[in-house]
């Protein structure tokens, strides 16, 4: 048999199997290597395109408006939950990993009143145990959800979360960072007031922005909710509209990147097309897995197509460290486990890759196993 | 006489004389052609040089910590100021132009208590003012000063401010931005505590990191100020210092820029060399726009290398649009006033730019002037 296929990217790197930053596309990198001026009409076209395109992703186009934060997912995470939650609110945290846990340490460090609901890490929050909640404590303004905990790679039932504003007179913020362009979120039916993500998960672009698309009406309720300058996505939306610029010096060569990653992302046929692949791919990489003797985390039903979370082996012979500097030698960065519940591994499935990557990722993890001596029981 | 040469950067772009974002090195783009994991060992080299390198550019090298900071150069100095001034604290914030004016924005915004002593925009803060201040309010425990404030390009008395601190028992924390990497800043010398500034000025970066260099026991004592997750500082480091790594995703690409940028800073001999380049430039530009018939708004010695502001001729044929447009045109982005004081435009000194670039630049303003028909007097 031919030995497996180095991994290599379009730029001869490594590929990352990574929740990202991930493998992006040549064509997105290249679009950095110019400069713009931050008030240069061609800098501002590229961004007030990447403004009016982003909405469209999670089904409001036109009627919600992106906000960008300079930054990172985080940034856009702790601006949407300080903007949006105001002094006087409360806020019910859903955790079930590490991104529901610093949603809930935001909030306590701006001194928000917040009450969580948490479950273990492979395991969904229970919408009627939700409902009782809401239900019990009357004081409850907002709830926070995460739609793909990539700590395992669990997908939440945001629909059903969010449907329980029409009984209760709460508003709903999601962070979807990992799942934003990957997966279908209907963020005006659901009647979501803001969803959070980043410039460098679905869409691959490089890390550098985050944003966060929000409900105009919510939006303009939020005058003089944040705690500081930066991070007040309410006057960041003001200026945008009257300037068309940014308050302060914005990304430029990332917004760049975004730009034409969102322009591939549009032509993959967006939602649709970069989810049927990523959905493949991690097919490809589960069933490929199994074969070899590997064990998810969680059931296929719960688990997005995203980054897939695999038990680490008991075999005396599978030491960790060895698996993914042997992975790595070949070109392939998988990504160590954060798990509290289980000892394990990740691997993405997301980025400039395919299926023919995925084939090659358990043919490489084939072979470092057989060079590690280490056979795995077929117990599936 | 031959005409005058179109302005083109290395990658074929306009000259950006502006105060940043500025044209940066073919190099330092093409630096961001590749993708790295955000826990890849190489990409953590690059990282740890960074901030190895950045402290000795305000003579620290060894004894003040640089924390990174996504963003910008303002998260950076809100991040300073939120993390830097306890609840307790009261911090005196000097203000000559826009920065200021932030600063003081941010610390309301936090509910630190601040009192500002303002001069106009035209005149740095007479320090013995400054003194009778601190002498008057014992409660101020901070002061807060920008190097050059490129509001109007003047240079700040940041030595006799911070010698103050031999007088009072207050810390001195310094914008630096526009002027960090070319105007010599001996921080433990002047016991300055933290010095803010960003990727893409003097430093010739693109946007998308701030840092703050501080002095370490300064900021061991921050522990438990901040106002947010994200901008906090003492967070940051202790977190770098454990694990090497980010809390929160980097802005991979802007980094490995960085890293080019500040080899290329280096390799130019440091601040001396960086600094003589801008210096002459300042000279070239200052000289040849004068003898145009431009006035300045700031005598020689107030003025800093960095941004030269020059007063809106008053002759009946001058539209500043059209100047614009058409330096544009020629390959040239100046960049508009942001004065109350009079009314004005700014050319940048700064960026991927030499005494040829300027002499260039002056030669394009003759034509434009010829082709509008404006004749300015020669009052010098």
């Amino acid at each position: 048999m031919a030995p497996a296929n180095k991994g290599l990217s379009e730029t001869g790197d490594p590929l990352l199997l990574t929740p990202g930053p991930l493998t992006t596309s040549k064509s997105v990198k290249a679009a950095m290597l110019h400069d713009w001026g931050s008030r240069d009409a061609a800098f501002l076209r590229l961004n007030r395109e990447v403004l009016e395109w982003l909405p469209a992703i999670v089904c409001a186009n036109g009627k919600y408006a992106a906000v960008p934060m300079q930054g990172s997912g985080t940034f856009a995470v702790e601006a949407m939950l300080t903007s949006f939650v105001p002094p006087s609110g409360k806020c019910l945290v859903l955790i079930n990993g590490a991104y529901g846990k610093r949603a809930k340490r935001i909030l306590d460090i701006a001194r928000r009143t917040s009450v969580v609901y948490e479950t273990a890490e492979d395991t969904p929050p229970d919408v009627a145990e939700v409902e009782r909640i809401l239900e019990a404590d009357r004081a409850i303004t907002h709830v926070f959800a995460v739609q793909c905990e990539t700590t395992s790679g669990i997908l939440n039932p945001i629909g059903a979360i969010a449907e329980l504003e029409r009984k209760f007179p709460v508003d709903v913020l999601v962070d979807a960072m990992s799942a934003f362009g990957a997966l279908e979120l209907d963020a005006p039916f659901l009647r979501i007031k803001a969803v959070a993500a980043s410039s460098n998960k679905c869409i691959e672009g490089v890390p550098g922005l985050g944003f966060a698309i929000c409900e105009p009406t919510a939006l303009e309720a939020c005058a003089g909710n944040a705690t500081t300058l930066v991070l007040d996505l309410h006057d960041q939306w003001v200026n945008t509209n009257k300037t068309g610029q940014y308050r302060f010096t914005p990304p430029i060569h990332v917004i760049a990147a975004f730009h034409q990653a969102l322009s591939e992302f549009r032509a993959e046929g967006g939602v649709a097309g970069r989810g049927g692949r990523y959905a493949r791919n991690a097919r490809v990489l589960i069933d490929g897995m199994r074969g070899l003797g590997f064990k998810t985390l969680l059931p296929d039903d719960l688990q997005a197509p995203i980054i897939v979370t695999f038990h680490m082996p008991k075999h005396p012979r599978f030491v960790f460290q060895t698996f993914y500097d042997k992975l790595k030698d070949r070109g392939y960065v998988i990504y160590p486990g954060k798990l509290t519940v289980a000892d394990s591994f990740r691997i993405g499935c997301i980025g400039r890759l395919n299926e023919g990557h995925m084939r090659d990722t358990v043919a490489n993890v084939a072979e470092v196993l057989a060079e590690m001596g280490v056979e795995l029981t077929h117990a599936r």
